[in-house]
C-alpha cells in the first residue's frame, strides 16, 4: 500500500453546480443518449435538425482508485423532455457490493432504483433529499423540473461502474409528463432478461 | 451474503441540522470532553458550577454495517470556548484504511488532520466547503465561528472508530482565539508516542 496522501479540499458551488478541484468532467449530449429515451424516433428528429443538447454533465473529485477510498461529485440535469419523457442519465449498476447516494442542492427530480430483480424504488428529490442507493440497485435520475437539478454524490471508490445491463435491458419504469406532472410508468421497451 | 434491502430517502435539513430518519444520535457535553481541551482546569471551574454545556451533536444514519455500505450524517458544533480553545468534537481515526468527508452546510470552522507520524493539515470550513480526510488521517472538526457549524459527513460503514489515540495523544496542533481570531497553535499537552 502507498503512504497516505495529504488531504484535500474541495469547493461545491450548491447554485452553480461546480466542483473544485475535479479530476474529470463529462458532458453527455443527447446523441450518446439517444438509445436510452423510449422515443427514440424524437430523439433522432432533434438530432437530424442538427442539434445536440446537452442532457447533463457531472464534475467528479477522484482522491484515491485505492479501496477504503471516496469518489464524490456534481452532477447537473438541465430541465427538458424527449417527447414526454424528462432529461435523466444513462444510469448504472456497480460492479461490486457497493452503495452510492445522491444528495439533491438544486432543484426537482427523482432517483430510480432498481435491484436485479426488476424490483423498483422510487426516490423524490428537493434540495435537502438524500436517496440512499444499497448495493445491487441499479440507479437514475431524473429531471422533473423546471430548472436544474443539481446534486452531490458519493460512492465507494471501488465500486465500478456498469452501464451495460441498463443499455441492454433498460428500466422497468421511466419517468414521464403526463398532465403537467411526472408520473413513473412502465418501459414499454424494457427487456426483463 | 443477505439480499439487498429497499432503498431510502434521508432529508437533510441544512439549516437546523437535522437528518430524518437517523440510526443514532448523541449529544457530547464539556463533561465528556475536558480531558480534550488544553485548559482543563477552566474545563472544571465551569462543571464545579453545576453547568454542563451541550459542545457537539450528531444525528448518524447507518444503512447496513455490511462492507460496501456507507455511514452519514450530520454534526453540530456549539458555538463557544474553553479557555481561549474553541468547542470541538474529540476526533478519532479509523481502524481500517477508510477515507470520510466533511461537507459545511452553515457556519464557520476548521477540519484538524493529523497523520500517524504527527504531520498535521488543516481544512478551513464555510458553506459549501468540503473536506476529504484521506485514509490514515484523524480528524477533529472546530467551531471557529459565531453561530452553530453545521456539517454532512460520510465513510465507509466498515472504517471503524478508534478514539483512544486522540484521547491519549491529543492532537500536535489546537484551535485558539488570538486577537480575536482563529489561530492554529502548538499542542503544550500533546504527547508524540
Amino acid at each position: 500500500m502507498s503512504q497516505p496522501q495529504r488531504p484535500e479540499k474541495v469547493v461545491v458551488d450548491f447554485r452553480g453546480g461546480v466542483i473544485k478541484p475535479y479530476t474529470r468532467k463529462k458532458e453527455v449530449r443527447l446523441s450518446e443518449l439517444r438509445e436510452y429515451f423510449s422515443n427514440v424516433e424524437e430523439a433522432e428528429k432533434i438530432l437530424l435538425k442538427g442539434k445536440d443538447p446537452l442532457i447533463y454533465e457531472y464534475y467528479e473529485y477522484i482522491y484515491s482508485e485505492a479501496a477504503g477510498n471516496l469518489n464524490l461529485g456534481l452532477t447537473i440535469i438541465y430541465p427538458g423532455k424527449i417527447g414526454k419523457e424528462y432529461y435523466m442519465t444513462k444510469g448504472h449498476f456497480h460492479e461490486r457490493d457497493a452503495a452510492e447516494f445522491y444528495f439533491c442542492l438544486k432543484g426537482r427530480g427523482m432517483l430510480l432504483m432498481q435491484n436485479k430483480d426488476g424490483e423498483v424504488s422510487v426516490v423524490e428529490l428537493e434540495p435537502g433529499s438524500l436517496g440512499y442507493v444499497p448495493p445491487g440497485w441499479g440507479h437514475r435520475t431524473i429531471n422533473t423540473g423546471r430548472g436544474k437539478l443539481v446534486f452531490f454524490f458519493a460512492y465507494p471508490s471501488d465500486a465500478g461502474h456498469n452501464y451495460t445491463i441498463i443499455k441492454e435491458r433498460g428500466f422497468a419504469m421511466i419517468v414521464v409528463e403526463e398532465a403537467k406532472a411526472p408520473k413513473v410508468v412502465p418501459n414499454p421497451k424494457y427487456h426483463k432478461t
